[in-house]
Order: structure tokens, then sequence, then C-alpha cells
């Protein structure tokens, strides 16, 4: 298997160079690289090739008296290095060796001479280029820091194992996440970033907005050019009176057309000038308000408010209500003053959307993506899982292992609080029927109690969101959470509110006025359908998978209040 | 190829129900449903199984004096619709038969007893939901609505031919472009869409912004609760002093020590009183202002000016130079007041970026990846861009399998304007060496001149970002775009500038502060490696690939200036 996809990737690799376009003799030619993972990966089967490699030193050591050096290098296609020998004729050393240093060489692949831990080492015979670094300057000495401190220097911290490992992580989450829809003949829908809807008819929404650059502008037009005075405009309407009057004794005195076609385009030119100081009158600077002392967002952009997304969903269900099966998998947004290590102010969603299905099939769903997405992990991540395990969290593949084979413990709300009521642990939130299950209930429920995740379902309509069916009992809706071990609540989902007559009166129970969700309801006034659907927050199951503890170091680059590096 | 197909999707839609979890009694049962594709992929293979369908009736007439009604329906799975016969006794035959009603049925398949089009059809034995619809309500009749109209009804149009094709395209494409990067060992890397850096160094952004609803607060805030006024605040310092001189005169009178800390007691809490109505005397109403009259960025949620990426490509390149091979696929907007065709405000965008590569191996790569896409239409859709021939552009096939099977054409930027001032076009913007190509020149290029795709390479440094890599001509970059017949550039590329100084120079020649670079120029600090990358508009492709004229057409839901529906 290994083997295989050694052997398919070094094929892919040389493809590159040999594709059959012509070569314009202009350009340089091609780079042919192979990759370490594929080098790795093969192990001592390629002693004897010559390859070239690109990626960058890790740790380098002169060794035989300053004759050759070892270079542990990286380059982002796998966890572990190459190392790769060179002699001091082949390049000055000293300009190798340091930690963050790039090298493209040239080289022969063999057996390392002594049973050293290496399977294969590169015998380096050209140092095509070389990236220098200042090992001074250098933000990342070869010591480990700490995921926090990495955090001021986003641009660099790619370069780290943790932060590398996690990135090939998030990559194969992201991509089991369309094979996984794609299978199950999902289409994936890019729902709007920029919206007019608010999803959950309360969540502190970011504006988007071109007022501020458009008042720039202004100012600086202004500034070139100042606003007419009101003097300027009376000046500009008495020469009009003029021009008129010129043009009424020209035709008194029966001048001759000429003349007077003369007159009146003058006349013309000069109420044009009236017109354009006027408007340019207007011009202010700052904000524009409308008279009420408002802020005039009919003049923004979108002719309206518009706000960065917070849930793809509702959009989604357009799609799911005329294709069937959708999925949405973007960013989306928070405006939340919030500092903990779980929230984010831009975060990614998976959102499937699924037409004539209830709750039970909304589980189901749930339930075969996220075993999927563990077993996809340990297949093709097992060498980060690793050192994962080693590093941050030593039961991160236990736990996978654990989520992707045990069926998901399905109870209701209800049942759920039943069991919290009646166990002798102290929470700091009690525990009571109505209550929004808090994170050391779910945790308690999946780690402690079923000890595998569990599914809570038919929550209390007072504590979940409007658009969410109302079950018979009228006192709880179809919802669900996919709580797990590590992380609490992973997912939330629910049957969506299909009928038109009770969703418009939960509309209005909610406080919402009706008009923004005219086009919501349309759904259910045509063709309504059963439906149903959840939302994964993407970086809650990095989180899971990885085990570490911020999610701040899960995401390439995060924001949150104070900060947007980048 | 398609019974495998077929009966894999099977599997796969039976396998919903029969998962092994528990299934609680309080749960309705789940649905199994049977896509439309599945049985017209199988065609009468399938004759006298029995089947759950769900969908919305495209048209539906009775039949038989009444006696039977024939609806065809369609699930969004695939172009084509099942045909359904359903008699009176089975249900009210009026409502079911409006367009756009979804139905929800159980029937047997059978083969259609006169020889008619249809391989298969369901004879509907039970109907277990109906979504009705008022005809003379529903906005999308059975006749063809222009597309133009339709884009008043976002939230209904995807159950119109045309737009469920596209959605179904725009899919195939997206997963095409994972599934191609993902064979080729990129990591999919989310660059973050709020953003403190400007990649264009020009573009019109859009800015994010918390102020707005601040200010929002504050003032329902100050109307709840009214801004202590100066002599509010006076009165409050009278008090401190009284409580002050209470303090004094206990402790002169040498009081127990009860009494005196009471008395500091009172004075601490009058103190604290001073400062909150001091605080509070500060908040305004409106946007806040810094001294100066400027606006107080500060005070907003990042503590600076943030906004809406232009382009993922600065931030993919802190990836690239750490793990080699990454792309990104996301949304990136422009603030831009442009009513064209080909603009929007919001679009989604493909960016490789690879380390050790220079300007041919990225064309090479973007070459090998518009094939791929292309090739990938003609297999996994068909059936759509034989809609699309139909309906919409005849060439769209042809096109297609064009540019998956011919290497394109490649050529300097300073022959292809030596090709275009050679010919007896009359062009509307003259050519000469310095301008920027425009659509007229890079379509008379590729459809003309060519027939086949061009890339053209080595633009003037004038016309092109700070960020290209400077030539030893000193007078080109290394920059190159696709041309592709119909849409002109689909992609625009480059070699980035890896030398430190080279491109601490460019910026300032851009008129750039270095400042908000640094980080980028410390790519070129530590580790500098050649590294290339591309962009590609997600709708162009789309446009490409389908024919069609506007894309606000292939985007679920366009954003332009003064429209943001949904």
């Amino acid at each position: 298997m290994a083997d295989d996809l050694a052997s398919a990737a070094l094929t892919a690799q040389l493809a590159v160079a040999s594709i059959s376009s012509p070569s314009p003799s202009d350009l340089e030619p091609p780079t042919t690289r192979t990759s370490i993972r594929t080098i790795l990966d093969a192990g001592d089967s390629l002693a004897g090739q010559r390859v070239v490699v690109g990626g960058w030193v890790k740790t380098g050591r002169q060794q035989g008296k300053g004759d050759f050096a070892f270079l542990e290098v990286n380059d982002g296609s796998c966890q572990g290095n190459l190392q790769l020998k060179v002699e001091k004729n082949v390049h000055p050393l000293a300009r190798l060796k340091n930690t963050g240093t790039s090298v493209l060489v040239e080289g022969v692949l063999q057996k390392p001479p002594v049973e050293a831990k290496q399977r294969i080492e590169l015998e380096v015979k050209l140092v095509i280029e070389v990236g220098e670094v200042d090992a001074a300057a250098y933000p990342l000495p070869k010591t480990k820091l700490n995921l926090e401190t990495l955090r001021d220097f986003v641009h660099l911290r790619a370069r780290t194992n943790t932060i590398g490992a996690v990135a090939r992580i998030r990559h194969q989450l992201a991509y089991a996440t369309h094979s996984f829809f794609n299978e199950n003949d999902f289409l994936y829908i890019h729902t709007p970033i920029i919206t007019t809807s608010d999803c959950e008819g309360a969540g502190e929404m970011f504006q988007v907005t071109a007022l501020f650059s458009q008042a720039e502008k202004v100012e600086k037009e202004l500034k070139e050019n100042p606003a007419p005075s009101e003097a300027d405009v009376e000046a500009a309407k008495l020469v009009v009176k003029g021009k008129g009057d010129a043009v009424a004794q020209l035709k008194a005195a029966k001048a001759n057309k000429q003349e007077i076609t003369a007159a009146v385009s003058e006349l013309t030119k000069a109420k044009d000038n009236v017109l354009r100081l006027e408007e340019r009158s207007k011009l202010k600077s700052g904000i524009p308000h409308k008279d009420d002392g408002t802020i005039a967002f009919d003049d923004d952009f979108f002719k309206r408010q518009a706000f960065l997304t917070v849930s793809g969903q509702l959009q989604a269900e357009t799609y799911a209500c005329a294709l069937g099966k959708v999925y949405t998998f973007g960013p989306t947004f928070r405006a939340e003053n919030s500092h903990t290590s779980r929230h984010l102010a831009e975060f990614w969603m998976v959102e499937p959307e699924i037409a004539f299905a209830n709750l039970h099939d909304d589980m189901n769903c749930a339930e075969r993506y996220v075993q999927y997405l563990c077993k996809w992990l340990l297949k093709h991540c097992s060498e980060d899982m690793e050192f994962m395990v080693k590093h941050v969290d030593k039961t991160a593949i236990e736990r996978l292992e654990l989520v992707s084979t045990t069926p998901f413990e399905r109870i209701s709300y209800t049942k759920a609080v039943e069991i919290l009521k009646g166990t002798d642990k102290k929470f700091e939130n009690k525990v009571e029927w109505g209550i929004d299950l808090a994170s050391e209930h779910e945790r308690y429920l999946t780690e402690i109690i079923f000890k595998k995740p569990v599914i809570v379902y038919n929550y209390p309509k007072g504590i979940k969101a409007f658009y969410m069916r109302l079950n018979d009992d009228q006192k709880t809706v179809a919802a669900m959470d996919v709580l797990v071990p590590k992380v609490g609540e992973l997912i939330g989902g629910s049957q969506r509110e299909e009928r038109f007559g009770v969703l418009k009166q939960r509309i209005l129970d909610a406080g919402l006025s009706l008009e923004p969700y005219e086009w919501y309801l349309d759904l259910r006034r045509f063709g309504s359908v059963k439906h149903s659907g959840f939302g994964l927050g993407f970086e809650r199951m990095i989180l899971f998978a990885t085990g570490l503890e911020n999610i701040r170091d899960v995401i390439p680059f995060p924001r949150y209040p104070g900060r947007a590096d980048l």
C-alpha cells in the first residue's frame, strides 16, 4: 500500500516535468522535485536513485572535524525529515546548517553506512539553491517554543512540527468532508458570506461596509477641491438670472436665431453649473447621515446594511428544497467579545441540509459523517496522529478508534436531564429541565456516563432557534446535538419547521418581524418538504482529533478580539 | 460503468436506513428514498422494484378523463425527470399536478406500457406527503422565465432546469478542484477572510466593523439610562469630599476601629461611584472619534481597521514557504462599483502556491489543472453539459474537448503584442507595448489567432503587482495569464519575488509603506525559496464551461452594487 502510494506520487511528481506542452526557449526549465514523503515511504528501495529535494533545515550539525554536515530537512509533505549528508567541498557548510535555512539540492539516495535510525539518506552532489538564515535573528530557534508564543508568528509557525501536523490533519479532514458528501450525492453549495439575513435572529454580527472608504474619498476630494459655499451658489444663480434676462431681451428684440441660440446655450451652461454646485455643496465629510440623525445605510454599497454570515443554513435550505441534498463548507463569523480557548471570530462550518429527511435521518447522517472523518484520519494521517499522541494527547488515536467503531448513544434531552440529576456529581451549573446544557454536563454525559459519543435530541423549544420543528408535545423541538469526548458539543442540528402556519407563529413568538423571512416562508408556501440538517464546527473537529487545547492553534490565521494578524 | 454507479448509489442510499445504531422508540423512523438519478441510470433493470421517491413536480397532466395523472418529477439528483403515474383513487389529482408541488411517494417501477420516451416510470401506490402549490401565486410557472427575471427569486431559482444544472456543474468543478490538488500532494489551506493586509496594494476593499452595532448599543443604553451631567459628577465628588471629611474627623477623634472602617468603606463606595459616573459621562452616541476628528478604529473589534480579503495569496505564501505545496479555495471580495456581467462583489477563487517552482512549473500546473477540470466535466456531467449545448451554447462540449486535449500555446507578452499589431483587426483599445491587454485582445488571441488556450507570460512590470518576480531585462516580470475561448483571462499567476532586496525596493516603488509587509519580507529574510502560484476565478471557469453569459447566474447568491438578497 505504502509502496503503491509512493510510486504513484513519484509518477505524479515526474509528470509535472514531462508535460507535452511546447516550452519556449526564453523560459527557465521546470523544476523536478521529489517529495520527502515519497522517499521515506519507499525507503531503501530507492537507494542509488538520483533525485532533487527541496525543504527547510530542521537541525544541522557538522561532523568529521568539519569535513561534512548532516542536515535534517523537512519539506512539509510529511512529519518525517530526510537526512542530507553534505561534504564541505560541495558547499560551505556554515551557510547550510542553521535552522530554517532552505535548500534545493540534487543527490543520490543511499542506505546510511552504519545502521542509524534512518533507512535512507541523501548524499548531496549539488546544492542548487540556498535561502540562508541569520540564526540570531530567526524567531523560531531549534528549541521548542510554546504554542502561545508561536501565535505571534503566524507567518512562520507552519514551519514547526506541531502546526505542520495540524495543517496536514486539517487538509485531510477537509478532503474527507468533500469525499463523504460527494459519495453520498450531496451537492456543495456556496452560500453567501455577505448576507442581509440573520440566521439565529440574535447573533452578534460583523457589518460589511464601504461607508468609511467612501467618506475618506469625499474627504480627500473636498480637501483638493472644497465644497462651494452658499454665497458661491447664490452667485451662480445670479449668473443664471443674468443669462436668462439676456435671452429674454434678445427674444423681445427679435434678434436673429443664431444670437438667440448662442444665448440659450450660455443659459443652459449656467444652469448646469448651479446644479453641479448645489450637488457639491451637499458633500460632507464623515459618514453620511439621514435627516433624523441615523446613519444613511442606503448610501452603502448594497444600499442597505449587510453583514458577515453566522451560518449558511437558511440559504442552504433554499437549495435543499430544490435539489434534495446539499452541504456548505465555508467561513462563518461571530462578533462576540469572547476570549476563551473555544471561540473564534472567524471559523469554518460544515452544514449539510437534506430534503425529505426527519430528525432520525439527520442523526444517521451526522453519525456516519463523524465516523467517516475518524476512519479517514486513522487511514491517511497515521504519522501525524502518532505525533499528536507522543507530544499532545496520548489518547488521541484511541479516541478516533472508539468513535469510528462505536454506535452513538441516542437519548432525549428529558432523559439526559434525568441522568444528570441522578448522579452525585456537583456541577457548577444546576441541572433542571429547561436549561441549556453546559459544557460540563455534555462532557459528563459523553466521557463519564456513556464513554462514547452521545446524541441528545428533543430539546425544550425555549432554548432553541425558531426554525426548529415543533414536536407534538408543543414543549420540545426536533433538535439534536452530537456530544463527543474531549470537546463536548461537536454538532448541532434539527429537523426544520416545514409547516407554514407553525413557522410563521414561531418567527413572531421569537420577537422577529416577518418581512425579512418572507423568502424563507416561501419555501413553506410552495412545495414544502420535511427537511433536516446540521452544522459541524470544523475547528472543534480538529480539536477533537488532535487533542489540542486552544482553537487558535488549529486554524492558520486565528481572528479574535484585538487580533487579526496578516 | 453507469450501472456500477447506479448500484453503488443505491447501496449508499439504502445504507442510510440500515445503520446499526439504536433507534429510540420516540423517534419517527428514518426515510428511505431512492434518487431519481439512480433509477434513470439503472433504467428498466429496476422494473418491478418497490421504491420511495421524493421531488418536485415539473409538469403534471391529468389523462384518461381524469382517472389518472402523469407527473414529471425532479429531485435535483440529475437533469432528468421520473414520470409518476397516479390513479385518482390514490390521491386527489388536482392537488398533485401543479408545477412546484412536492411529493414523497411509494410505488412500483415499471416499463411504460406503450413504448414512450421513458424507459421506466413509477406506478404510485401511496402518496406519503405532499407540499401543495397555489399555481396562481407561484413565481415560477411552467413557462420558461429568462435568467434575468429569475435573479429576483434566488431562493427558488434552483428549481429551474438551468440553475439546477449550474449547481451540479459547480459542485463537480469544486470537487474536481479538491481531487486534483489532493492527488498532487497540495494541502488545502484556509486563508483568512477578515484581513489586515491588502494583497494588491490598491484594491477597493470592504471594511469589516462592529462600530455601528457598538454605537447602537451605546445609544440604546443611553436612552434607558442617560449619561450623567457634569453637575451629577460634581455632586458625586462633593459626596466623596463629605465622606473623606467624616473619615478624617473620626480619625482625629480617635474613634474606634469599627467606626473608622465603616466610614472608609463608605468613602471607597463614593469614590467608585465618581469613577463610574465619569466613565459613563464619556459615553457618546454615534461612531467613536479620536481627538483629531478621525474615526477611532482602535475601538473596533480588532483594535484596527479590518477588511474582507481580495486574495489569499500572500497568506498562502507563508504556508507554501513552510509546507511546499498548498492551495486556497475560498471567497474573495471587491467593493468595486462594477455593473458588468463579469464582475461580482463576492466571488470564489482557487489559488495554488508552490515552493521551489518557477514560472514554467506554474504554467504546467495551471495547464494540467484546467485540463483536469474539463475532462472531469466531460466524464461526470455529460447530461448537464448536453443540456447546456441544447439550451445555452451549442459549442460548450466542443470547447471542453478542445481544451482538455490541446497543449496550450505559450507566448511572451512582447510576442503577443507583435501579433496583435500585425493583424488587420481594428481594436477599440489601441495595442502597444506596455498596455494591459483588454478582453478584446485576449479573446482575439485565443479564439481567432490560436484557436486554443494561450498562456501569455513576461508582462511589463508597470502593469503588474509588486510581488511578481523581476526578470533580468528589468522591464518585465515573471507573470503569466491563461486565456481561453469564450471568457478570455481565466487564470492569472506569477513567480513571486524571492529576493529580499529586490522585493523591498518593489514595495517602495509601488508607493507602499514597508511596515505592513514586514511579515511578507520575513519569508525572504529566513530561508527564502523560489515560489510561484496563480489564481483561477471559479465563476469564470463556470462561465467558460457552461457558455452562460452572466456571472450572476453561476453563483447561488450573487452580490453586486445594490443587491445582496438573502
